[in-house]
């Protein structure tokens, strides 16, 4: 069983996310134990305050060393030689993707530490830390949405979480490519028509359509992933007929 | 007065963290107003569904178009004239960055639509939404997740929500540089000390030092934010100087 513990001073913002859909039911079937803890409670100053003015001034508060380094220490039972991975979301991180995502979820235990507008000592990320992530070019108000985007993009990774039904997207976004357009019932939805092929009931060439759509899609959205995957000869040949209507 | 609609199935996962921190305070201080509507109370079959087969076959399940646009309708008091941003969240969309969130956040209204694992019948995203975003390469279980850190990214922008506090990170980010690093007391904290040039009360070399520091972080971590701004001589010199040393 996986154990994640997250440090965060807004403990409350984790309960809608981590006790609905297949977060809590990764819980329930023991796949994952969720532990999330206010670090507030391991300040050791009488006002349990976490952060202090920045040495050399300038705006902003900066987060302690102190309340962080023993609350990693008490999660850890005092053992200094555990092997968890420490996880710090900032803006100057590592930008995650789906392979940092497969790497974390072979780890057996995980540790967020969420800053709240504030900056981090310094020595938190020099001594503490094992990874810092970002989960995108864009300036959020804490770490905790970020802890949470990771959480899910990991736990729905582990052995048992997915049933069949919602593993369908994975295997999608495996082959590289975007999806193609997917359709269901009525055909004609208020004079909203779906495409004839589609429903005609030739296997062959819906799933050349889709073939052809997906890569359409991609090369018209995202043109970067096509140079990280070998396309098969029709592929590029499909590509190039694309290309052409395109520039038409 | 922003109004924000989010259209899902998991209307509770929102509750933790619009109604905490800054999300918050924006809605006491009458910035924005959240409505969460479960899109499944829109669906006009006798069994409330919202999801049915593809066409042409295949794994997984489709959104239906029916609830997803009356509920759209109903939020717009039926004006269809009504210019609204619809917000499709789904791994295929324009990746998220800080801009993107500037120009929605000068927006008067903004609709979310968060699918769960399902697709989404392509006439959604073809008559019915403005933006389709991802906020980065990576598999969520839902659109939820998204929506919030989209809500988050934009309503911190909105005025006066910020107070001077919290605004400190968001200037740091317009530099185009990665933030220095972050020091406060004490200046050995078990061992591990501060650099002394932080507390040496010199200003004008603690400045110094944090414009090469903010430069080395660039450089080391994400090298391409560099190319994207312009520096000044003196910082092309810095520049010179932290690649010798790296390369020394």
């Amino acid at each position: 069983m996986m154990k994640i513990d997250v440090l965060t001073l807004f403990p409350e913002m984790f309960e809608g996310v981590l006790g609905h859909s297949i977060l809590k039911k990764a819980a329930e079937k023991k796949a994952v134990h969720y532990n999330v803890i206010n670090f507030r409670e391991f300040s050791d100053n009488k006002h349990q305050t976490v952060d202090d003015y920045p040495y050399g001034g300038g705006a902003g508060m900066v987060l302690k060393p102190q309340p962080i380094f023993d609350a990693v220490k008490a999660i850890n039972n005092n053992n200094e030689e555990k092997k968890s991975r420490v996880i710090l979301l900032c803006p100057q991180g590592e930008r995650l993707n789906q392979k940092k995502a497969e790497e974390l979820a072979k780890e057996e235990h995980l540790i967020f530490i969420c800053g709240h507008y504030e900056g981090y000592d310094e020595r938190i990320r020099e001594h503490l830390v094992t990874d810092e992530i970002s989960i995108g070019d864009y300036v959020l108000t804490g770490g905790e949405l970020g802890a949470m985007v990771i959480i899910d993009s990991v736990v729905r990774l582990l052995p048992e979480v997915l049933g069949n039904e919602e593993s369908h997207q994975k295997d999608s976004f495996s082959t590289g490519l975007l999806e193609h357009p997917h359709y269901t019932r009525p055909a004609d939805f208020r004079g909203m028509k779906v495409p004839e092929v589609i429903i005609s009931g030739n296997h062959k060439n819906i799933e050349e359509w889709r073939a052809k759509e997906s890569l359409r899609r991609t090369l018209t959205r995202r043109p970067d992933l096509l140079k990280e995957i070998d396309l098969t000869k029709e592929q590029v040949k499909w590509l190039e007929e694309i290309q052409k209507n395109i520039d038409n």
